[in-house]
């Protein structure tokens, strides 16, 4: 039983929708073949189901643990990363010049979620890593990158990203670690950060981060901050490791993702701590940027990983727990008991978890592949046009897919009843894992404040207007297919919902009444959200119904009965059926509410901020 | 600092709203009064906390242990659980005669609000037992009531409820547990019965369970079960307790309400396990609805505990964290730093709390209120439209209370940020121990079959047309405040949806798409909810504009800016005007997009209903 990714799905998301294959008709992936794509989601899921998931559990219950400066993940992790590491996964998407393996982003990312939905505090190890090694790629000299580099892209050493500390989370510009030049060109590093995932463990020998911290005598804010490259232990001359005086404090207990490290990281205890410049001085904030975006879809697919395991497990558990009686026979105590799957609220539970994955999914890997696209655009406009469309979609599915990953997983546990809230099964831990992805790499407020503050307003709104622009002209494809027609009215209702909020926040942002937007921020991100999986919704569904229409045609299945009956013994044919329920269940059961949701926000109710502190509870 | 409940919300729906004193004209009442009321929410205030909280998170940590057939609750629980029992608490609503304070249940639900916030898991233990001991006192022999039911109201032994086994869990009609008459009046009880909270502990030397099973020969299903007092430890005739083969087999290790012993029993291991026939043979089906009620609400008071805590948490933590610049000063490195309550995007997820948490809390208490009202009906059509209420409002209460619940707490997980999701701060249990209020006393889902098969059909539909009734008549009247319109005009719209889909539904269950209701019947469930919150919080508005409305004229502020002055140091005020802005946040946020719902409910997609289950996922 693969119970982590609906491979079916994924491949019709890859192949069907963006056909991935034909990015191996650029010169950059000209070596490349859909067979090799498929080969490489086989290992993946084969790596994942096989050594991944089984210490899902124990790494959950075993937790890592904080020893004298040491931490120990749980000891089923060794296997599992050492496999990982060797089958090349970490820089699968990387150059081979760097170690890589030179895949496209969206195949990667499409291997991604089999790793996510197996073990996420487990791939959370690599993952940091590899974010550290690109910095490292972009912004390093190459005697840095000789001495570190490339033993990242391998997995042999770790990576982690140091921003946060007691005082600076979301608001990172107000951080207080310092670097002092040395005279050499490198600078002495002080300070505490906290919340470092990866910080400090034992599943390589060296670990290698890039600290946010501010120059002597450097501006106040955002505009001060420049971003070194601090090893735990340094690579000297002769090619010897020397301590570093990096030292980790504590580790945090946690409410769920226990295998994973979250680590308070003290630098320069004894002011012998070294670091080196990366890119220019208070560039840090435009370089972390610039790697924000991996960061942010790495999260989404946190939250997309736990959701899809979270449903296939909910699946296969309602098809084999017996309970109840058919619906038609309740009140016959002779009735037969049937499989749980049967009850109308549980399929609609179902339902819910399979549309809100599908569309999470069709997001994400839409996200990857117009990084692709951007990569490899031959004009300066074409790439213009798909990184404009990643870095709309970064918020959106960053935020989406935490929080209906959340959302799914909680659905699981109620599929379940009361033995999903207990730890014999894996749904709880899904739900504890999945909440944190909310909360790092930029809480949801803060996508949505990055949404409506910098997104839709940047290049004088061209992104935005590329996005409708590209629902209006696939939409128009779409009413060809008249059976389309119900479910384009509603997206279409919601989309123009979506646009009359758009431009009602461009007109408040330039008056005085510039808190609405910001007040509203994220309602209007979910309200994106809801559209942008509507618009993926009809793409796919519009895919779906002309397959299963020739599937119908290739069986003679004429009328609704013959059809039926076909649905019931063909498994394409169930696919893209099941296909068209999701996008209908998604028009009808969420987009029908996207022009409330919008009245809700242009009601423009400012009573939140109006009111005292007071106001909020006297205690 | 007082951070369990908002007290004076509570006294302003206990006094202002339900006017809870005029309870003391019934003679029932008349020996008590407000001063009695305040002083005895004064005292649970004290209580909770002063012991229950502070064993909320040690309780949380140090967990049951069960041990050899034995379980030890956190040894922490002893000494609250002993102060809970000799304050009276567990019979506070009962009848002096059988050791009770016979308080109005309105009281009494008030003061539980203060417990389930502070400590949830110790709450069940004196929870169950009273539930346990009412079905005593209903149906139990002068006999047995005489030998169990007094210490179990004292809290000197416990009590449980023994419904689910392995294979019946909503499907209780399935029950295999069964009873044999043993020629003597007893029977022989035998079987195992799963995920019985309470089951065993050492906090009491007996328990006594009441126990479903089916008496041998007794029709299939729900019509065959009995109910029978199974004590744990067996009072002969001589005073002693003697063994009556009742075994616990192990523990649920649970995703929280970790101090919650959830116990799996086994009656009659060694054939020797005597019950006591409560009521009538076969009629134990109809004995448990008539327990129910109390229990549901119970449950939907568990959810609104753990949200009250987390928003009064949150809100103080975005008080005293200190992160950030003022939105006006975004860009300006030197801006000082706020507490974050000063960033729109907290204000925003505080005031979801805040009209969360308000409206449940209203609707918790009203519901208790008519069980009062119900008691002292002075003719049985009062009664009949009080029962009605009840009736109608408890699937709501326990289905919103704990899903409204968990989307608070985690919204107090987003408010604190990382932070939240470790166990340094309480916000993460919160969110643990809330999940389980949807699962236990029957699911959501099955909250909403209650409601649409059952309620909205009984008695012609009665129960539904006097809802209808009351909320025309409320709305007649606060359409005199001309400041109210929007809202009203709001409300008014969400409650007509609701009453389209009550007939749509009501047409659709005569025909054969009787499916329709059934698969849609919890978002209708939440539709109901949102508007029947919708009309609490007009009815709050109502009397908080009023009587705001006198402080600005006692207070002679007549313009914008006096106002604004007098909500900034008269507390009263700022209270009334938060009232004010959870409603209008209520109407703006969520009644907008009440016809959006009623809308999707409509459409009568019956696609997750047609699918095969190979079209949910080809795994």
């Amino acid at each position: 039983m693969k119970l982590l990714v609906d491979e079916r799905d994924l491949k019709f998301v890859l192949y069907e929708q963006l056909k991935a294959e034909d990015l191996c008709k650029y010169p950059k992936w000209e070596e490349y073949s859909k067979e090799m794509f498929d080969m490489a989601l086989e290992q993946a899921e084969k790596l994942a189901e096989q050594e991944f998931y089984p210490t899902n559990k124990k790494g959950d219950q075993e937790g890592c643990r904080y020893e004298n400066g040491v931490v120990k993940v749980p000891e089923c992790f060794h296997q599992p990363y050492r496999l990982y590491c060797e089958g090349g996964w970490l820089a699968m998407a990387d150059d081979p010049e760097v170690g890589g393996q030179g895949f496209p982003a969206t195949v990667a990312n499409a291997c991604v979620e089999f790793f996510a939905a197996a073990n996420w505090a487990l791939l959370m190890y690599p993952g940091l890593t590899h974010g550290a090694a690109r910095l490292l790629e972009k912004y390093g000299t190459p005697e840095l990158q000789e001495k570190y580099m490339y033993k990242m892209f391998s997995g042999e050493w770790g990576g982690t990203m140091c921003l946060t500390e007691a005082g600076a989370g979301s608001d990172v510009g107000n951080l207080r670690t310092k670097a002092v030049p040395v005279g050499d060109g490198t600078y002495k590093i002080e300070g505490q950060k906290i919340f470092i995932s990866s910080g400090m463990h034992d599943l390589t020998e060296n670990i290698v981060h890039m600290v946010l911290a501010r120059i002597e005598g450097a501006p106040k804010g955002t505009k001060g901050i420049s971003i070194f490259l601090v090893p735990r232990l340094l690579v000297d001359d002769n090619g010897n490791l020397v301590d570093n005086d990096v030292h980790c404090a504590g580790i945090e207990h946690k409410m769920g993702i226990h295998g994973s490290s979250t680590s308070v990281l003290n630098f320069g205890e004894n002011g012998k701590c070294i670091g080196y410049l990366m890119g220019q001085e208070n560039k840090g904030m435009r370089i972390m940027f610039d790697m924000m975006n991996e960061a942010r879809l790495f999260v989404g697919m946190q939250g997309q990983g736990h959701a899809s395991a979270a449903y296939l497990h909910a699946l296969q558990y309602a098809k084999e727990r017996i309970q109840g009686t058919p619906v038609e026979r309740m009140k016959d105590p002779g009735a037969e008991r049937v499989a749980i799957i049967n009850h109308p609220d549980v399929r609609r539970m179902l339902m819910f978890m399979k549309a809100s994955t599908e569309g999470v999914r069709g997001l994400l890997h839409l996200t990857a592949y117009c990084i692709d696209r951007a990569e490899v655009a031959e004009s300066e406009e074409e790439r213009e046009l798909y990184q404009g469309y990643v870095d709309l979609l970064i918020p959106i599915v960053k935020s989406m897919g935490s929080d209906l990953g959340f959302r799914v997983c909680e659905t699981a546990v109620q599929v379940y009843g009361g033995y999903g809230y207990t730890s014999e099964y894996p749904v709880e831990q899904f739900l504890r894992d999945c909440k944190i992805a909310a909360l790092y790499e930029g809480t949801n407020g803060i996508q949505a404040l990055d949404l409506v503050g910098r997104k839709i307003a940047m290049k004088r709104g061209r992104l935005f207007k590329n996005a409708v622009k590209f629902s209006r002209e696939m939409v128009a494809k779409f009413k060809k297919n008249y059976r389309m027609r119900e479910m384009i009215e509603i997206y279409e209702e919601a989309a123009e919902s979506l646009l009359q909020v758009t431009k009602f926040f461009g007109l408040k942002g330039m008056t005085d009444e510039f808190h609405v937007p910001l007040l509203y921020a994220k309602p209007y991100l979910d309200l994106f959200g809801d559209v942008a999986i509507g618009l993926n919704f009809l793409w796919q569904a519009y895919i779906a119904d002309r397959k299963l229409q020739e599937i119908f045609a290739d069986h003679n299945a004429k009328d609704e009965k013959a059809q039926r009956e076909l649905l019931e013994s063909n498994r394409s044919a169930a696919f893209y059926a099941g296909k068209i329920a999701s996008a209908k269940f998604w028009m009808s059961q969420v987009l029908t509410q996207a022009s409330g949701k919008a009245r809700g926000i242009m009601l423009s109710d400012k009573s939140p901020l109006d009111i005292p502190e007071t106001g909020f509870a006297l205690v």
